[in-house]
């Protein structure tokens, strides 16, 4: 008997006959010497064409053939080709995610008022089903209360210096200049604005986390943009001279899940809220309200011991199928998906709310302007300008309808069996 | 001069035309009364005439044209509507997510061996750009020596007694059950193993973290339908009777980023490293080798500060990429974008290594069976059984080459005009 | 083999004779009556002739005689005991806790500068020698560098509203009437000054973060009775009503170490820097620079695989030693132990550097005025008004002392040794 | 108006004076040459003698004079200067921290049965009432119970080695060999036992967390002791040769507060529960059962949001004052000081929990056999061996306490008057 854990063990024992061969030792510890095929690069501009020359080069060094390159490059695809040339690089074609809809569900929010059809892409079975179930009972109760609370999109640019006197100094020197670093970090942007700056020391490091609103965009590049400015100014403004700068110096949290940003935001801050009525939650989610919350207290201490920053159950779930569907950064769900579910008893009714501080959305920019998103933007009509603020209170009401709904088949012991039904096939 | 934030301020001021106005109050707090479009639903059996069906009851309620229909619901999708009826309910169409390559990458892992051309779907201009340079770099340097460490796919069913005497008690019996218990969990499933049984008492209330392998599939379904039965058997024939239990209590970390995955790892935790020669860091990456260490010292400070789970750059980005591409659930980037990045000078080389407790992918199973994710995961040579190790091992080398590029452009001061010439059309 | 981890499964087998036991089982389940022995209580002035009386109490129903209470009342402390009455209920004496020096270390602060003998209270072998050895290697460097940056005792009571609507309602009050609120709580206090009120909302909860700066003292009773006055303000004034509302929420990390307190500071905020000749550090550490470095690198992993907040070695050994021989709040440790120690190569030598967010000491209020309290202030001439941003700063060079030597030591694989010999008659 | 946050302005403007000033700036930046002062140091062997010789060199740097000398040099502690030699280096007298009594508290534990006299050193006012007050209400409804659930310090040694291949190659040695690394680092101890070795790898680096029962110790320099021998077996006979290796590398968590601890223990883990029945909530408390419950949701969202390793309020106080009591290490309050409280309506009385998984006390060795430290222990009847497994659950239930009261306080609106009162004088 080991005192060593038994799977590690185990593990240890299936890796030792790989281990101990020799190819597979040299090729581990000394690499394999420079490859003879060159990296694969296609022109800047997209066209059919350049697809199509990239899959020569593709079919000549992968295990590609006809089959795949029609499904990945196939005529609309090619036809359109001209449209996906600002998103991405060495384009061979597009990924098809199926896209299913939840609602109408009925959003009552301060900036995002009336029935919703919401799209959703995922390969997940039971994630369509589960959100619009949570949708039609939040739209029977009377609809959800959505607000966007706060917004400010972070870059925190990292400044080291010879000690911590010369970092004083330099902070000194930023708190003087603050108005004219607002002046050359918003001349790169129509839209952006630098709504403060907040500066962090340790010892000999100052980070400034600068934080922007960003009009109807997400706004990544255009924060990245204006505070590249911001330095620049700096570099050339400032008399006390840092060791060496970085734009970003992995403070901001950005493609991250962090404690800074459950605390201060990144992005837009929203919250979600309804009150289910007994009798709702008892016909449509098959469980009583004391059990909905006997689920929810146990799932609260779940969620603290484990680490998690927050405390809620799948956000991660809506946000992925909503990015995705509308041309979002779907790398963006590792930082929106936190915040907090909670749940309590309304005299007998079940008030549920949600509060993401980190929903990096926009109507405008990224892929929102790439064909099938923006047709799903626009069954939401939250595509183009001005809809940024809605769309952060659609996104936060989606999530709310995805926790009703696994809370209560949690509670109910129905989410096995809703999960073994929906992928029936495989 | 207001002791409150200025931005807290300034948000408010700009809140208080909405706050004031009695409709929004009365929306707000009141809701908005049961709607009168019931929630949309199609059959369970997708086929084109259930997509065009479903179309005709959305334009009936959302602002949806033919436009929107042909982009979402076009020809191809249409012709192979019934491939999507296990993946996703009510159905409308795809959306359409442009792939880009990086490589042909040289791998040097334990399952993994060989030059792959990693698909990557984004509407993020640069990201592709920048994984394929760093995974020309890691090729030229001899490759990326990767190894999937260990495996384990949890869920952690929860109990509730009436005191700590009776959670003692359930507890003896688990153990004097254990062999049992693993009976009734592997009787689902042919490929899944339950390999540990791990329980977290909180006084009265006893989790069991339950551990699997589940061979080539990502395998969260798998694991869910094996613990329902573990349960089941509990139920059946334990006499320590709970107040109440739930097959998942939110411990396990199941779509979010935790601690507990970074220590005990979820999915299949996989590292990767490479040694850079000085001179080709300084070629290519246009940057010293001793400012690439800067850099990462002054990551690592801003990681901790902003309170990350781990410290890395963007593994998000590639993560969600490679998912999105291959048919994996992209909603697990929220908890497999965790982990470390490292970085040393080794005899004045440069030394990165990428470590991953989280990976959740699988060659079989979710939407891997899907034409064109199917056709991505070909490219790949890594579709269908036997292959998931080596699919892991080449996620974690593709995260790895995110690395280096990343911390090169911030470090060669280059980040932000790469971005602005790659999104150089919006 | 069981599929429970071992140490578990020992555990229970351990438990099980036990758990078995019916007296015990009836015991942990239902508890044993009321008790027929009444609680212990004194009066509030603390006399010889109080401590005595209680003496003859407890005697009655504890195992305690003659010697017990000779060495816990012993006459001094008889004959000093109204000086403990504000300090302390039900006293029966007091233990003697051996106090050790570490110095004279060479400080240059911004408000200390000068040599200081400081004053440490443990019970633990080799902390005071270990200690003493990094100031004395500190201040052959020429001393240590350190500065006070911030302050800001916290304060959090949080407020319930009806629904969000209410919530943003009351905040827009706040907003208008914070120059009313900190009239209100500064009317309370000679030296607190309220300087911001940072509001969080999570739906319809709002907390509002009341930061003070407290003068001279530590500060934490003032900021209470501050609050509950700004509280009662609100609660006279404000026209939106909350369900209910709490003083302090357990938003502010009272007595808890929190990640809001590595980003937001708690207490006093103060950093301290050294760099160590490279000929000093292998003298008296027996260590080079180089494997110095490599200690922290891996130390700087194993912090952040553990989820420590920040990332240091024994911060809490200095600060429990410092707080307790100083009259501080020795239970402040729990919050003051995080934060950073930084190590680099700077051309040879090595610098070193630690950033302590939330240290929380006076040097007038709690303990500071008890005689052998009041004794080793004096030792460091810091007791009395005027004296705290000295004393933080001290506090700050004496965890650089620590860091220096136990990183030192493990780098010179000395620490085992350093344990067995000092504590060497155990 | 700045953006940059109101309080950094301020705070750097009244820096802004002491900046400038050149002889401040020539401290901070270039130190102040060797001192001329030699470190203090004191004989091995302390003896009334040894402390009057250290007073002699101390009146020579510092500012003490006879009354200091006499207030920590009193006749009592050199009359037993001998005592305190092997806890203690450059020792020249003793703290007096006054003690006060909680109790009797009935507590109904596997371990500890019946009343107990609780002895708590602080000099903090409203602390000892406010437990004392907790208990009499847990002994009031019949007790608190009990149960120590596990128990296992930790060591984590770190390996590094050349790559991931030798990484993995030493923990097929490591498991191998794990009978006889259990047999080295048990020769050295008669009491501890080294239960687990659970490794942990990050591509070229393993940890090796060692987990030992440390029978009737807190246990912290035995596992050091049995590790360093565990380690240099590893170094004698392993033919994977480390590039370096530690004793200790920093993830053990050893006087700090992590993740780690919380969700694996550290010390020993013990749980405390009690049912206060509505009619004593009411009575003594002053609170609603449903206000308390309020209080305690409203806490659990705060704690949640302050990034805190758990949820409780004020676990510190208790133990910190418990542990200077008894002679335990007070520098452990920072890593103990985590786990839960949890409040639940049961049939319309009140249910409290506490869990804490890492407390470090002992009935022997450490500070435990100082003499006053062992007096307070004898008060609880838990000096010596075989009293260990009952003194953490008197720990546990002290906790328990401790909480009843301060979310008693809270609820009630009582907790600011409360410290007003007691602390009064000052």
């Amino acid at each position: 008997m080991s005192i060593i854990p038994q799977r590690i063990v185990e593990r240890l024992k299936e890796l030792r006959a790989t281990l101990d061969e020799p190819r597979v030792r040299q090729r581990l510890t000394e690499g394999s010497g420079e490859p003879n095929r060159p990296a694969l690069r296609s022109p800047r501009r997209v066209t059919a064409a350049s697809i199509e020359a990239l899959w020569q080069k593709i079919r000549a060094v992968a295990p590609a053939g006809d089959e795949q390159q029609r499904l990945l490059a196939d005529p609309d695809t090619l036809a359109s080709a001209e449209c996906y040339g600002a998103n991405i690089e060495n384009m061979i074609g597009t990924v098809k995610v199926p896209v299913g809809v939840a609602g109408p569900v009925r959003i009552n929010g301060l900036n995002a008022a009336g029935d919703f059809v919401i799209p959703l892409a995922t390969s997940e079975a039971a994630l369509v089903a589960s959100y619009a179930r949570g949708a039609d009972i939040a739209s029977r109760a009377g609809g959800i209360a959505a607000v966007l609370l706060t917004e400010g999109v972070l870059r925190s640019p990292g400044f080291k210096f010879a000690n911590v006197m010369e970092a004083g100094l330099f902070l000194e020197w930023v708190i003087d200049a603050s108005a004219e670093l607002k002046v050359a970090a918003e001349a790169t942007t129509r839209h952006g604005k630098l709504c403060a700056i907040e500066p962090m020391m340790d010892n000999e490091v100052v980070f400034l986390l600068c934080r922007y609103t960003t009009g109807d965009a997400s706004g990544q590049n255009m924060v990245t943009i204006a505070t590249e400015a911001l330095c620049r100014h700096i570099e050339t403004h400032c008399p006390v001279r840092p060791r060496h700068w970085f734009i970003e110096a992995n403070y901001s949290g950005d493609k991250k899940s962090t404690y800074l940003a459950l605390t201060s935001g990144r992005g837009r801050k929203v919250t979600a809220s309804v009150t289910l009525p007994r009798a709702l939650v008892e016909k449509y989610l098959h469980v009583s309200v004391e059990r909905f919350l006997d689920y929810s207290r146990m799932a609260s201490l779940g969620a603290m011991l484990s680490g998690q920053i927050g405390a809620q159950g799948h956000f991660a779930n809506g946000l992925a199928a909503f990015y995705i569907a509308t041309g979002q950064d779907a790398a963006c769900v590792s930082e929106s998906a936190i915040g907090f579910t909670r749940v309590e008893d309304r005299d007998g009714d079940l008030f549920i709310s949600v509060t993401l501080p980190n929903i990096l959305v926009g109507s405008v920019g990224g892929g929102t302007g790439l064909p099938s998103q923006a047709a799903a933007l626009h069954l939401l009509g939250l595509q183009g300008p001005g809809k940024a603020a809605a769309l952060a209170e659609v996104v936060a009401a989606l999530c709310l309808c995805g926790e009703i709904s696994i809370i209560g088949a949690l509670a109910a012991g129905e989410f096995t069996q809703a999960h073994r039904k929906l992928a029936r096939e495989r």
